[in-house]
C-alpha cells in the first residue's frame, strides 16, 4: 500500500468535508452500464455520468466546494475565475445559488455558446483579446483588487481538488454496489484536478480501484510527465477537438498526487473520441463533449486493460450542436 | 383524500414488493433540474431521467417485475411478448439477465434498429406481416403453447404496472429531497402502465404529487377518455412521430386507476416535442425519444400549470439517429 506523503495538497478528510458541504446541492450522478458497450470492450464498462451534474460537468463540484469553504464575509464579496469553459459555468452557477457576484474573465474569441451560457448562469463576463497579447490577469486583476473578489483556480486549488474528489467517493460506493472492487478508473485529464481528487478518494475508500488519466494523443502532457517523473508541457496549440482538457502542463499541486497514486496514463485519438460520443448518444442516451469522452473511448478499446471490468468518468457534456450532429451521424465533419 | 377501490389491479404493497425485487438490478435514475429550463417554464422543472434506465426506457422495470414474480419453474421455461418497441427490449434484457429464453413477436416492417436491438439483447425475434393481414397472436401462439412460454403484456398486466410504479416511489423520495411536495407529475402516456403505477405510488408516498398523463394531440385517447369517463380509442394510424406511446385505447386495468387518481390529461403537438428533444440534448445532456419527450414538452409550456414546480418523466431514449440530428439542429426535417 502506498503511503501518502504529508506534502500533498489535500487528504481524504478534505474530500469528506467537501462532500458534506455539497450534499444539499450536488447531483449524485448515476453509474451506468450497457450490454452493447460491454460487448465492444470485452468486459464490463461502468460509466460515471458526470455530464448530468449541474452545469453539465463535474466542475460544479469543485466550484461549490471552494466557495462553500470561504468565510461568509469573504464569500459575500464575490469570486473571480479565468476560464473559457466548464469551470466558468460551475463558478457562475455556484455563485448564483449563493446569491453572490461572480466575474469570469474569458477570451473574446471563446465560442459564443460558452460566453452566453456563462452570462446566463449569472456571471459578469469580462473579455480580453488574446490576439493583441492582452493577458487575462491584466483584465481581471484591478477589478478583483477593487472589489475584494476571491480567485478560484480551475485545478491547482486545494478546495477545488477536494470537491472533484467527491466524485471518487460516489464511484467507490457505486462500484461496490455493482460488484466491482478491482478495476482501473479512467479519468479525462486536463490540469489533473479531478484525477487527483478521485485518486485520493479511491485510495481511502476503494483501494482496488486505481486512477489512470486519459488524454488526447496531441495533448498528452500528463501521460508523458508520469513517465518522465517530472512536469512536461504540451505544444502551445495542440491539434485536437477535445478543447475542455487541453492545459499547458500538469498542475503544481495535482501532479504530485498523480505521481503517488495514479497511472500509467492512456492516450486516444480524436476519431476514437468521436466514435465514443456517438455510442454514448445511442447506447447510454448521454451527450458527452469531446474532452469528456476520452475516458470512454479508452475504456471501449479492449487493449486498454485485461481486467473483467473498467470504470470511466464521462466528465462533461457542453458540446456545440454541430459536433453532436457529427457524432449522431457517425462521421466527423 | 381519495379512497382506493378494492377492484383496482394493484396496490401500494405490490409496488413496494416490486421495488424489492428490482433493487439489485434497477438503475435509480436521477431527478435533474436546469436553470435554463426553469427560466423557460417560469417555474422549477424536475426531470426524472428514465432514459438512463437499463435498455433506455422505464420498460425494464415492468419487465423485470413481471419476470421476477413468476414461480421459478414457470420462469425457467421462458417468456413471450408482442411489441415493436421499448417493452420488447426490456423483456429481452431482463430474460437475458435471468438466463431464460425470450421470444418477441414484432411486425416485419419494424424499424431495423429495434429488430436488431431486441435480438442483440438476447431475444428470439419472430416477425409477422401486417400488410398481409397476419396477426401477431397467430405468429406467437403455437410457439408459446409448445414451449410453455409465459406471455408478458406491455401494460395491462398487474406485475408490469407494479414495476412501473417503482419509478413513482423514487420520484416521491427525490422530489422531497429537492423540496417539492406539491406538484403535477407529467407522465408520457401510451397504454397507461407507467401513469397508473406512478399514480398509486404517489398517492401512498407523496399525496401532494398528482399524475397527469401527457399525449400527442393526434393520439389523445387517454385525455379524451378521462373527460368522457369511459375508454375511447384513437384513429387507426395517428399522425405523430411519437410512436412509442401510440396505443389503440387506454388499458382495461390501467384506466380505472387513472380515473380515480390522475388527470386532467395534457396534449402537445409534435413541433413542441421536437423542440423539447433539442433542449433535453443541450440543457440536460439527455437523448430523449419523441414519445419520451411529450411530458417535458408539456412541462416547458408555462400555461400547463400555475404552481411553483412541476415534475416530468423522460420515459425513453431509443431514437433513430436522424431524429437526434433534427433535434440537435433545431429543425424537424
Amino acid at each position: 500500500m502506498t503511503t501518502l506523503s504529508a506534502t500533498l495538497a489535500i487528504n481524504i478528510d478534505d474530500i469528506r468535508a467537501a462532500a458534506e458541504r455539497l450534499a444539499p446541492v450536488v447531483v449524485r450522478t448515476p453509474m451506468l452500464e450497457s450490454p452493447y458497450l460491454n460487448e465492444i470492450a470485452g468486459k464490463r464498462v461502468l460509466i460515471k455520468a458526470e455530464v448530468l451534474q449541474r452545469t453539465g460537468s463535474f466542475k460544479f463540484r469543485g466550484a461549490w466546494s471552494a466557495m462553500s469553504a470561504l468565510p461568509d464575509p469573504v464569500r459575500a464579496r464575490g469570486v473571480i475565475a479565468y476560464s473559457s469553459g466548464n469551470h466558468a459555468q460551475g463558478i457562475a452557477h455556484a455563485a448564483s445559488l449563493y446569491g453572490i457576484p461572480s466575474v469570469v474573465v474569458m477570451p473574446a474569441d471563446s465560442p459564443r455558446v460558452k460566453l452566453n451560457n456563462t452570462r446566463a448562469l449569472g456571471a459578469s463576463v469580462i473579455t480580453y483579446d488574446r490576439a493583441n497579447g492582452e493577458s487575462r490577469e491584466a483584465a481581471g486583476e484591478a477589478l478583483a483588487k477593487e472589489r475584494g473578489l476571491t480567485l478560484i483556480r480551475p485545478y491547482d486549488e486545494p478546495m477545488v481538488m477536494a470537491g472533484q474528489g467527491t466524485c471518487g467517493l460516489e464511484i467507490a460506493e457505486q462500484a461496490a454496489h455493482l460488484g466491482v472492487t478491482q478495476a482501473d478508473v479512467l479519468v479525462c485529464c486536463g490540469g489533473g484536478g479531478l484525477s487527483s481528487g478521485v485518486a485520493i478518494a479511491l485510495q481511502a475508500e476503494a483501494p482496488g480501484l486505481r486512477v489512470r488519466p486519459v488524454e488526447p494523443v496531441n495533448a498528452d502532457d500528463t501521460c508523458r510527465s508520469l513517465l518522465a517523473g517530472k512536469r512536461l508541457s504540451n505544444d502551445a496549440q495542440p491539434d485536437t477537438f477535445c478543447d475542455a482538457i487541453v492545459t499547458p502542463m500538469p498542475g503544481e499541486l495535482t501532479f504530485p498526487v498523480l505521481q503517488q497514486l495514479a497511472g500509467p496514463g492512456v492516450c486516444v485519438d480524436d476519431d476514437a473520441v468521436l466514435h465514443a460520443m456517438g455510442l454514448a448518444l445511442m447506447r447510454l442516451k448521454l451527450v458527452v463533449e469531446p474532452g469528456g469522452a476520452v475516458a470512454l473511448a479508452a475504456a471501449l478499446n479492449p487493449s486498454t486493460c485485461q481486467d473483467d471490468a473498467i470504470i470511466c468518468i464521462a466528465t462533461g457534456g457542453n458540446v456545440d450542436p454541430h459536433w453532436l450532429v457529427a457524432a449522431a451521424s457517425g462521421t466527423r465533419g
